[in-house]
């Protein structure tokens, strides 16, 4: 969901900025690791704490604005033949808003069916697919290789990254998602 | 997590009892479907809103009590040599308390480290295994046949099921949790 479907870094920026104006931040196009905390923590040794206390804020993600054209290629990917489409993600460690508020993000922008096609986990190894779509440049877990391949949803923080032979989608607007997913279609 | 690990069908008729003294009930030994809702619908019709209230109440799953020595064998589990254990779960339709605290019960009976091994969907049939202990008689979702085989926890609903082939599992208090898995060690 995060920076795949859900602007997590750009709706962090403005609360941010809004709640520490007087303190330095990153823009988003000088972001450079895939966890936000890491790179506050370089700044000064307590904004780590400070760009925390955004993010597990009650009602962060519920208002999270969508990645344009997310929840429309999400749509038109599930009325695909043959493809089944489910929303697999990661929880914050801490857990106590961003659960139900992710629930409720899918409920609202995608419809109450797709409640039945979200996975929470923190090992998305573990879930079985053929294409994951993720904006992490290294994914790990439990099951090496995992089932699916990977797709790199370009975010700031992994332009640079080595894909390692995956394939990159770098928006939804245009309709490179639909030949990716025509691809793999032919290919399974 | 329900009826493997955490006692819904106890801790709801108690709760139940208490707030509808008056009302009929269905003891343990007499609930036949696996959905409570489905049983109670067919005593009278507005029993099945009075049931759900129960469990969709603040706090319903938080305080469930553990199914006896469930959490010790899952810590045992853990330890196996080649085992991976992960806590897969479906949340309730109405979601808003369910989620965080399957969460917090993960937490408080198992400890932080098991939060990364909980996966919470809908479709347990996604989610890549060997072998899943669970008390649904007929689990389905879109992966047909899905990789893991199921052994059925026994409870109430489901010991006159056609088990199909599938191991029963009675209880976590004695040692054949053990056999199951070191038997499937041995096969895969």
């Amino acid at each position: 969901m995060d920076q795949v479907l859900c602007d997590f870094e750009g709706s962090f920026l403005v609360k941010y900025r809004e709640k520490y104006p007087e303190e330095p931040f990153i823009p988003l196009e000088e972001r450079n690791t895939f966890y936000i905390a890491d790179q506050y923590a370089k700044l000064e040794p307590d904004m780590q704490d400070k760009a925390r206390d955004i993010w597990n804020a009650e009602g962060f993600f519920l208002n999270l604005p969508e990645i344009k054209g997310g929840c429309q290629a999400l749509t038109e990917m599930s009325q695909m033949e043959d493809v089944d489409v489910f929303i697999c993600t990661s929880p914050l460690t801490f857990y106590k808003y961003c659960l139900q508020e992710k629930f409720k993000w899918v409920e609202d922008h995608l419809g109450p069916d797709w409640i039945s096609r979200l996975v929470i986990t923190k090992d998305k190894t573990m879930v079985h697919g053929d294409v994951l779509i993720d904006d992490k440049p290294r994914i790990r877990g439990v099951r090496d290789p995992p089932s699916w391949k990977q797709v790199l949803f370009t975010a700031p923080y992994n332009q640079k990254v080595d894909l390692r032979g995956r394939q990159r989608l770098n928006t939804w607007t245009d309709d490179c998602w639909r030949d990716i997913i025509e691809d793999f279609k032919k290919r399974i």
